[in-house]
């Protein structure tokens, strides 16, 4: 079955301690889509200007993902500039220019509406809001969010969370949104605002799901070198909605090995600047990392 | 076999946001010896004052601890006074009273010598270094060790790392030890000073071990209320050296298995003040979380 993907089609300019690289491919939903891709077609949701360029394009289609949802507008394409920290996980952002992203209402083509996944991936909850209100019977609709929402947009959000299936953030959002400390409460909180399935995120700690199966505390892939974590979340909940999308057997039964899968694509996004990495990830090393995460956390 | 266990037996008074415990058994080597002592006989080296409370005496003694190699000295017990924030992870020193343990010198009684298991809780790595001194071929010797012998006693701590099969250390000090801010070369420079396994203890993000075995990651156990931290590293390595002594088989075939019953002999530690809780669980009990936990991490 196939993954609709609604989110963030961007250039992000990303600088380092030791190296600095503009307008790469970028955003939520690119991060997501290329990650889904490696196992189910995906259909792409998003806005780019008359300036995103042409290899980008040709990136999407190289991994089969279905544009006919991706709108292009004369204007500039969103741009985001981020640096990060010496230890890489704190980052600041230098500029967010949003260019055409500040009027986009995403419009689903007729075949768009019937996919049987659907991820929301960070976006305002309005706008993923927009996207459910198209859909026909959707299988299982996760949404992504980032702290941004939570402060500016929050009505929105939890108006939302009535809707949806999944919803996945990390940890300092789950706390900021319930203002539990900890980590049980908060997710018993979040659940009864609406999602069955709750995927709390922590970067190189790995990752915790709460769903009718119970908990499960899924490792990161310990990775040798960080060279830039930009859209690792994305990259995670788009493997995993990928996964999904062609296991066989219910979510329930297979939302664990599709978090370990989203953890794997998400070790490799995090091995290049944007999507530079992930772009020329094999089946094979998808697989073989699984292997050594099964072997890491066996006891 | 046997485990000996040397560290600090203290007082320890500590502050929550909530309550607040005076004069509390404490200390690296109470905690430890107490969790090693649900698994394996534990012979106590460390000394206390005339203030000590029979009722803590006894305490030991209810978990079958030797204490031939426990000196009482006229004057105080070392005395530790603490406060933790409200998120139970950041606590401040209020006060420390060395009390008799300024001029502490272990001695171990002769039939200490020959423990197969060796565990040098954390005291200053001098002191770690005498005990070994004394040793007539262990089995197996880890340490602990904290922070603060980073700062004051590295040249100690150092050449005591030449002379252990294990080390065990948290994130922020491995990152300190080596200078690596990336968590897999901090392993392998800290291999390289000398231990053979070398565990990171992470807090509620659990832990990780290096060994030639390869790596593992292991799950902490998910608190639904934490009352007090304090011990809870003391009280993984002691549940680790427990296990270990009692097991049958490698160090290399058992250590993980090890790792998973120290991880839940902590998670009690934190579910009461100092040693409240742990002195009261139950082997049933910590079989119960160990099954909790091999559902929680299975995928």
């Amino acid at each position: 079955m196939s993954v609709l993907v609604v989110g963030s089609t961007a250039l992000d300019s990303i600088r380092t301690p030791t190296a600095e690289n503009p307008k790469l491919l970028g955003g939520s939903a690119s991060h997501a889509a290329v990650a889904a891709s490696f196992f189910s077609p995906v259909k792409l949701v998003g806005v780019v200007g008359h300036d995103f360029p042409k290899k980008y394009v040709q990136l999407y289609t190289k991994h089969g993902i279905d544009l006919t949802g991706l709108q292009m507008k004369e204007g500039k394409t969103f741009h985001w500039s981020g640096e990060y920290e010496v230890n890489m996980d704190n980052r600041r952002t230098l500029l967010t220019e949003l260019g055409v992203f500040e009027t986009f209402t995403p419009h689903l083509p007729e075949d768009y509406k019937k996919a049987a996944f659907v991820l929301l991936a960070n976006i305002a909850p309005s706008l993923q809001a927009h996207v459910l209100d198209q859909m026909k019977k959707p299988k299982f609709v996760v949404a992504d969010t980032m702290d941004l929402w939570l402060n500016i947009a929050l009505k929105d959000l939890v108006a939302l969370l009535k809707r949806v299936d999944g919803f996945v953030l990390n940890e300092s959002e789950a706390h900021q949104l319930t203002k539990c400390s900890n980590v049980l409460d908060a997710l018993k909180a979040i659940h009864k605002m609406g999602p069955k399935y709750v995927i709390i995120k922590k970067g190189h700690n790995g990752s915790m799901l709460s769903s009718p199966k119970g908990l499960f505390i899924a490792p990161a892939y310990p990775l040798k070198k960080v060279v830039d974590p930009t859209g690792a979340g994305d990259s995670f909940v788009g493997g995993i909605m990928g996964y999904l999308a062609t296991a066989k057997g219910s979510v329930d039964n297979n939302l664990r090995r599709a978090m370990i899968y989203g953890t794997v694509v998400a070790s490799f996004c995090c091995e290049g600047f944007g999507l530079n990495r992930t772009t020329r990830v094999t089946r094979a090393q998808i697989l073989s990392r699984v292997k050594e995460l099964e072997n890491l956390a066996r006891f």
